[in-house]
């Protein structure tokens, strides 16, 4: 559990850096990130290499006791660059050039730009592989950021064709897996598939969702370049890529893949304003963001790289790129460091040490203010930096969390996003909101949550959830059903299994190959307008509505049990054999209702607790966060006789508890 | 009265075909639609033609008893026929090419594609001209679907400037039939004219108006080049053409006059999204539709060849095109056939037969689900079949309904449409939407109505309305005035006469040529922002408001009586002679207000429906729908003692009754 | 004080002209404005010209005992110019040219169109430079309408890096001023700068603030052209251009150093509706405008060329081009005619004589209407004519206002208002709005108010205030200290000083180079999201909140005396020798109970007026307006003993009193 920061000495006189060095080490920071936007300074014209201001600023650190990161520039490339090569850009859907002048210019397709990337990563990596202050090396710098996954420039254009071959093999096949018959979009030749962009309605969907796999597969395809680049100069430490919160636009399993830690970029209160919550919800967590943000993506990352990960860029006061930005309510830095370690981070870096007076970020919080001088996180960075010293007399200091395992599985595909973008069928059917709700009803009930990919063995897990998987084959039922042979409890929600990978229907119609399991076959949905709620009462008495989506059953060939109904007779939940279906989107309260009495039969023990209170166990230590404006009491149940050791029942707004396991 | 289907052989084994079509003739259905898709299967590679599965397609239909309507494949271009021609996309008014990949990517402008579709029209049409199988051929499928009647391709900007000197004769003419003077858009040549779009503010209205006209002539000329050619081929049956719901981008009165029979696709959950209702109606109506999409469609199309109509594809289930795609109301599938049928339609042919599980539509229901088994619609389907042979015995089988007329005509006019939408002037004035209102109003009156074309001749008709007939000239003032003369009651709605076919302010100020029937002048306009709404109390009591738009007459030059006043003493009605000037745009319930006081005067009976309920008289049966979600009683006046053919005075939610008149 | 019209002889026949001109004279119309469209009629092929209509225009209105305000056509370039020059043509931020077809369609860069604006010049001010009628020449027509001073043509683009030249003089110096080393956006050539536009994410700020001074320039030196041409071809008469209301996009400080006279073109009733009122708001003022509409641009465009301003387009009825366009309100006409008269415009002329039958504007009430007979606004403006007589004889007719001074400066600057377009950090925050908001809080205390600009010396004013001053710098603060030092009291609002010129944070931190007058610093900023509005009580017991924007002020370096706090116990208002600072955006009522004490603390006399009055002195009269649609009673301490000259103390709806003040 280590402290770190991004620093860019580029934008500071070099007469300042030892005493941001020694400032660092003397707040407790012990991790240095920089590099990763200097190209231009590294090299401001074609083939003139100026690393020495580099080399200074990492024997700057490294003489202050820090470790570094080193960032491998290429989500900036310079001016130059895009001159000499312009097609490294990338295209937009409107076939409009996304251009120069901000960041991440350039398409993940691009022959040019994957030479050009690799010649400035492998001189970086030469220079530096060696280098004992360095502990690992960032690969570029946030993927995707600014929506540029997808991209149809000429390289993207002719590169699809060429993914299909390899993924179809034959034109026949092609046109069968797609069903590309209709609207008579058969083809004879790959060369004649388009990207499938500015159609006078909606593309075949089946050729957008292999788009979007071919997309992704650049992406893992340039990360991979990156990492082979940096081994081949001799680079032996670990390789860690910063991912986002709230991007699902490429699959980070598949990138995650060819790292070793999965890292990524914690900015809770920008991206409460881009979540789907209700504007009651996004005022009261204005200056705190949602109690599940970092929690959510905390465990999503944790499952990427066998357990570690980190936080790379954490907010430590108003950001600069919300639509509002509000200033963090006193305490929250403090308590979204301890939330990090507590879901198992090995280092939380903030973003950035200082404060630039200048460009984009300018009004994007530092450590320091823009003058240099302290920053209103400081006093919270400095308790954070004492309070881990204690917690470190605690045994907790390692990497221990990596073969703990939480008592709910719960399955995250992109895939199955995507599929419900590019078919949502009902207004405001967004996937990940919906896997997010599932998330805080269960966090909501006290639990600690692993999530899974789909590819996962999920055996050995009490409870196991799909809010919405729907993609799905024979392996994976397979590995569903041999862990719910196992005593594994499987909940899965509406929408789950109704596609094949090819973006068919199912021969056996939905949930498709979960439906043996399930006991269920779907004979229609109804797709909910907005205001159009049907109710339904839970085993448990709670009474609340359905929205946007409701699965109707075929009662003729459902096998399962109903277990609970809507108000009009319609099945709600079904349940076979440990393997519960649930037919619609919940309401979040009622969702919460449902699986209370799915953990009670799965014999986990939940305790539902205050709005906005969260907790987390890590080894034997519980910790509390309090994500309200107010003060809240911890449930009695939960409170140890002693073992404090930090705060204690009552939770100030921004609070921090953390005890022992009795 | 028979029932069809649309079907694809082309998406099924051949082995199953035989089976289906036995199926279809088992279960009724006697028309069945076919190819309209196909020209990749028929055409696979330039000039490799396949025909022989649709000839085994066409055999295995006849020989099960069904009869076919062959559709031309010209909506959706093959992708070797694109790369040969690019030039046939459509642009946009973005100046972006409006690519291939989902279907209708054609400018009808386009002159190789213009030869392409006459040469597989040919092809088709010297193939199975005399089939005796094939009842009729549909034309293309949908025009103008996805926006794509305005387009600015090459060819059409060419196009225009021909358009102009033909319709002009002289720039001179042009110049002053437009005004172009004001702002400087004189030419001294047709070929300076470009198409109105891309400028830097609001093209010129007069240049928008003639743009639309011209790409309403290019539907003109494309369909009639394909009647023409299947005609030159040999087909002496039926040409028709399936037309769509709520879409007036073309003049569909100019169209039709090729075409034996008018058709269109009803598909009133879709549409109901799309409707400008209040939320709540749409809550109220989301199973259902809206009561009166569909019926204002079956009078609208049966206006447009002398009678003779279809529905060529009815909604059987979800379908998957709208924001959010309810699962119908049991019943609704029975009712809107029957409906369509009340009207006069010739034939209801559900879309599609079976459910693809694969491509865009593959959440569109179908009779069958994607796995061959029935689906919801189906027993409906069963019932409608042995209802419309109890009816039969009534003798309601032909085409009597041609030669009957309802005691309402309603006035609709494309280019009236056209001229709100180029200068709204007040936000949310939609005149299609208002022309919905007034028919609305009508209908819940218990009444029936005739669409009518501004050319039509209205003597005879007891009660015509003209909701908002924009562009008037001396020929319809004078129809009118000897409608008038013959005893018809006219109301027109305000707005009407406002424009000369040039698209300018008539010399005498509005209504202009219908100024001196109404024996109103209008000194100026209120366009009434949302919240603005002036009292007003009708003759028979009722206060209600005006919304979006008020006429404000000129006193000094209105002759009319004033009937009604604002509450702050503007006109809102007048009378002078039988023809009636109504203001200002009013909420629906006072709109019906003024429409019964005007029916009362015009000697017409009315009877106020409870909501939902909709009547409609063929021959001596009269027909009731239950459009609401609960159930409703007939009111008394409308029970027969007896004559009951079907249902009773309680309509279930759904419900359907018939009786005969005494 | 003289009435005028705009005229567009070229639109009606010959014949008609000179009763036109005596229907004018008659009405008491002095001056006529004429030419501004008229490019297609004056040269209608390249070379061939046409100027006899217009001299016989000219004579016509002249021997009417008119005189003529001759405008310049180049804001409609004819088709056969942008045929031969289609690179004159602006390009839009899609790279999307901005094509003919409506009028403005051309770049301010172009130098062809420069070059071809200077012959068309050239030729009218050699034709009529000595014409003894002609009293004044107005330059193009409303630049910049339609969003037309942004443009990314090739000529802006290539124009731009030499601005910038001239601007920094050296690459090394243009890097460090705009920190272009953040994102590796450092350029080793001016050619390498690329205009921000089209980038993947927001582009560099600093770079966008100096494209827009760029584009603003451009304004200025294609004016300056248009000045100069005219001065060379003898022109000796005063030079206006007539500006636009609620439009910021280039500094009109630096354009009308090059002019006469300042004009603006009033349209109270459709700018309402772009106006971010409240929806409440924007229903009771629909048919008046919002009562500080006219005021506050009255009192701009007096700031911009020494005094001299007039209304060179008065709306007399209903416009064309708001979403909806109301009537207005009778009287409403007189009232904002009498209001421009008393914030001191020398000629007040209406838009326009005769309403077109034709063309976009067809919907723009003129004084008569299409058929020539009188419209709406007639007997207003003889109200008017006869009430300026009566004026007159109170000595009220000249030039006299250029030299009185308001007690109250209100600082305006353009850079500032793009500083937060560039970078607004909160939902909603739009400098402009806030300018009007305290110009409202302001006026509905009875104050007269002189805007001025940061370059001005305000020394003088007993009141000044800078609602928004986002870039300040030494300069500016000296002579805020100067004005302070002479009795001057300041307030300053949030967010001011918080940029140097080159948009970057000052070392100092904001306030910047107005720290040390105020004698604060701010700490960080909270984006306040809507919902969010930390509560406040005034010093005089006022309880609101702000909105949007709240300065958090570090206490450790605040030297000024916090003399209201929030709620929460931050600082709301410092003071410090007779300077204020306000920490953050109020609501309008609670920012007039923040200014009620700051003037009283000036020694101002301040009187809340009733909603919807104005008041306004000219000379020794007074003026009072009630802009509300209900009637109004002057508060006792206003009204005079006698001296009325117009109305009383009772106002009725758009009521208009004036009185000699004792």
């Amino acid at each position: 559990m280590q402290l770190g920061v991004c620093y860019y000495p580029e934008h500071w006189p070099r007469e300042r850096w030892p005493q941001d060095a020694r400032d660092m080490f003397e707040a407790g920071i012990r991790v240095v990130r920089i590099g990763e936007f200097a190209w231009s300074r590294l090299e401001p014209r074609s083939g003139e290499l100026r690393f020495e201001w580099l080399d200074e600023a990492v024997e700057v650190l490294a003489r202050a006791g820090l470790k570094i990161v080193m960032g491998t520039p290429t989500a900036t490339p310079p001016k130059w660059l895009v001159d000499a090569h312009p097609e490294i850009l990338a295209v937009d859907e409107h076939g409009q050039v996304r251009g120069y002048g901000s960041r991440r210019h350039y398409c993940f397709s691009s022959p040019v730009y994957r030479t050009q990337s690799e010649r400035i990563v492998r001189l970086m990596g030469e220079r530096y592989a060696t280098h004992p202050a360095i502990m690992a090396w960032q690969t570029d710098n946030e993927y995707g950021c600014h929506d540029t996954i997808l991209s149809y420039s000429r390289a993207a254009r002719a590169g699809f064709p060429e993914w299909l071959e390899q993924r179809y093999g034959s034109v026949e096949a092609l046109n069968e897996a797609w069903g590309a018959v209709f609207w008579s979009l058969e083809v004879t030749a790959f060369s004649q598939v388009e990207a499938p962009v500015g159609t006078v309605t909606e593309p075949h969907p089946a050729i957008v969702l292999d788009y979007r796999r071919f997309c992704s597969d650049m992406v893992v395809e340039y990360n991979r370049l990156q990492v082979q680049t940096l081994r081949d100069s001799g680079v032996n430490v670990d390789i860690v890529h910063n991912f986002m919160g709230l991007f699902t636009e490429f699959d980070h399993f598949d990138v995650a893949r060819d790292l070793d830690i999965a890292s990524w970029d914690s900015y809770p209160l920008g991206f409460l304003e881009r979540g789907a919550h209700p504007e009651a919800t996004k005022a009261f967590y204005r200056q705190q963001g949602h109690p599940d943000f970092a929690g959510f993506h905390h465990d999503l990352y944790r499952a990427m790289c066998k357990g570690r990960w980190w936080v790379m860029e954490q907010q430590p006061g108003p950001v600069n790129w919300a639509i509002s930005n509000a200033a963090p309510l006193p305490g929250m830095v403090r308590l979204w460091s301890h939330e990090a370690f507590a879901h198992g981070a090995e280092v939380v870096s903030y973003f950035r040490w200082r404060q630039a007076p200048f460009a984009q970020e300018q009004m994007h919080a530092g450590l320091l203010r823009p003058d240099g001088s302290p920053a209103s996180a400081w006093p919270e960075l400095l308790q954070v930096r004492d309070e881990l010293a204690r917690l470190s007399a605690e045994g907790l200091s390692g990497r221990e969390i990596e073969t703990e395992q939480a008592p709910v599985a719960l399955m995250f595909d992109y895939a199955s996003i995507w599929a419900c973008q590019i078919q949502p069928h009902a207004e405001d059917f967004d996937a990940l909101e919906l896997h997010l709700s599932w998330y805080t009803a269960l966090r909501r009930l006290g639990l600690d949550i692993d999530i899974v990919s789909p590819r996962d063995d999920v055996s050995g897990y009490p409870f196991v959830v799909l809010p919405c998987q729907v993609i799905a084959d024979d392996a994976l039922a397979a590995r569903l059903s041999a862990a719910r042979d196992s005593g594994s409890r499987i909940v899965i929600g509406a929408r789950s299994g109704s596609r094949t990978p090819d973006f068919q229907i199912p021969d056996q119609l939905a949930p498709g190959a979960l439906g043996e399991l399930a006991g269920v076959t779907v004979d229609r949905v109804d797709g909910l307008r907005p205001g159009a709620c049907p109710g339904v009462t839970t085993a448990n008495g709670h009474h609340g509505h359905a929205l946007r989506w409701r699965d109707l059953l075929d009662s003729t060939r459902t096998t399962a049990r109903v277990v609970t109904r809507f108000d009009d007779g319609e099945a709600a939940l079904t349940e076979r054999a440990g393997v519960s279906y649930l037919t619609a989107w919940l309401e979040e309260d009622t969702l919460m209702a449902v699986l209370v009495e799915e953990c009670r039969k799965a014999a986990i023990l939940t305790t539902a607790l205050p709005e906005g209170v969260r907790l987390r166990c890590r080894g034997n230590l519980v910790f509390a966060f309090n994500y309200a404006p107010e003060p809240r009491w911890l449930p009695e149940g939960l409170v140890p006789e002693d073992g404090w050791i930090c705060g204690g029942q009552q939770l100030a707004p921004a609070g921090v508890s953390i005890w022992r396991m009795a």
